[in-house]
């Protein structure tokens, strides 16, 4: 079983309207909803390769039902473990109005609730179950941190994966990535944006090895177009996909870190964990629909990738 | 007890933006939600007013459970009774995106469920055990025709009503208000607008009179600044607020709405009825928050409305 961890679950709503014309009244032509949030998006890839998966965080109100209804029915009930822990304040939505004349998206994120201390309190213990239930094999910890959970969160979620022997990958970014460095993750996965945020260096290779002497043990940096950089103990290896691909990068990189992470509990070596990666993430890419993949699509990019070992 | 349908209702949902950029991606300040639809307007402010009442109508979804929390949340228990008729279709929401820098308001409405055959049954069986409840001292027709609903549907509910001597107000616009009319309701409220399409007359007088012609008992129509005009069996009557008011008219139609219904129930002559809507609907103008009315307000203006008999 692979947990995921999304503290900052969302419910993301998609408007099409004929024309965005600001201060008018527009026909919303139809609406899609899907549970949204980085380790959500991972857990439902993760299910698609037919890993089992419990999702854990925070969800509330009539938008938090309606994201776990939502991911029920998405997901194979027998992959799927919803522990989700409940907040008074409703989960948040994101609206994206896509004009369908032009393509063009224009995004509302709602702030979203506080979380409170009994709410934390509340989570760390499911979180511990989780970890000390002898099924867990590896751990994401996922994206932005809600109102009301304290900056240093990641790194004590770190150090509760580490001490229960769970391989723990931390896909966040800024002040909550710099602090969880400092328990020492197994993994991270940024992009190269949040590496030269974090690094100050804006070469991938370069910020990479500054990242390890920080305290991640391994690098997997996704570097779009380009592929994925990993760079840990082992060696270091660059994969690349084939040609470049078209399309809507949302959940890219979460179907990067299912692809990580399947391979981390399948025990695969590094070059094919990063094929599995980048395979995923160009699935995702050209997948019609925001964060779904093309099975198709993968395994045939899957022999198609190259990966290379750095000297 | 008055019984109001809303069979469009919706939530009305209010996202407060620093800025509106199309193609960008906005931090929400701030949220509002709350129950829309003119029946439910009607009903919040007939609570306001101590009359008790049934609302009815459908809600469906999490957006529908939502609806019925916060109706309940506003409104004082004893007085309201959830008559709501579930859909398997969720809610319709609006949301209106408001530029905190210039207070411009750009609107989405999202289409709502259709409704099945199945489920309108059920809505004619409820409305049916309303009316026939021995409680009932009128009903609101209100607002516009979800997907699915017979265009003539008001028509029906109008002659359920008028059979079992129930007093039948309809407030609705278009075709729904042209077919409606046709089965006599007791009593219309359409505004300058509604009136001129419906009859093809652009003077009040002369359009409500016609209004009578084509089926309706009696009119009020409502003139925005200028108050309320009623023909009637009885007489000719204008009253007009003190002064002009600036605010919000979001709902102040349907508070009029509430204001004549009161007057009906409590036996109340057309000129005071007439001046009941005519403060309510004002103090509805003025308040901050759309839709609801201040009381005190409400109170002073009542002494302040001149109601003039036309000869």
């Amino acid at each position: 079983m692979i947990i995921t961890v999304t503290l900052n679950a969302a419910l993301d709503v998609t408007y099409r309207v004929p024309s965005l014309r600001p201060h008018t009244t527009h026909r919303v032509l139809d609406i899609a909803e899907r549970p949204g949030g980085k380790g959500l998006n991972v857990a439902r890839v993760l299910a698609g390769l037919g890993h089992r998966t419990a999702v854990t965080g925070f969800a509330g109100g009539t938008s938090g039902e309606e994201l776990r209804r939502r991911l029920a029915a998405a997901t194979r009930a027998d992959l799927l473990t919803d522990a989700l822990v409940p907040t008074a304040g409703a989960t948040r939505r994101t609206v994206a109005v896509v004009d369908a004349a032009t393509g063009d998206t224009t995004m509302f994120n709602e702030p979203g609730p506080t979380v409170s201390p009994a709410e934390w309190a509340s989570f760390v213990d499911v979180y511990r179950g989780l970890l000390g239930s002898g099924e867990a094999g590896a751990v994401a910890l996922c994206g932005s941190l809600p109102p009301g959970v304290p900056v240093g969160a990641y790194a004590d979620l770190v150090r509760e994966a580490r001490a229960a022997g769970v391989f723990v990958l931390l896909d966040t970014s800024g002040e909550p990535l710099r602090r969880g460095l400092a328990a020492r993750p197994d993994l991270i996965k940024p992009n190269a944006d949040e590496l030269a945020g974090l690094t100050g260096f804006s070469e991938p290779a370069r910020a990479a090895r500054d990242a390890r002497r920080r305290g991640a043990r391994a690098v997997a940096a996704s570097l779009g177009a380009e592929g994925m950089l990993a760079v840990a103990e082992e060696g270091v290896w660059h994969a690349v996909p084939p040609g470049r691909l078209s399309g809507n990068p949302t959940g890219a990189g979460d179907s990067a870190v299912a692809g990580l992470l399947s391979g981390v509990v399948e025990e695969l070596p590094w070059p094919q964990r990063l094929a599995r990666a980048v395979a995923l993430s160009a699935a995702t890419v050209v997948a019609p629909a925001a964060g779904e993949y093309d099975r198709a699509v993968y395994e045939d990019l899957l022999a198609q990738v190259k990966v290379v070992a750095d000297a």
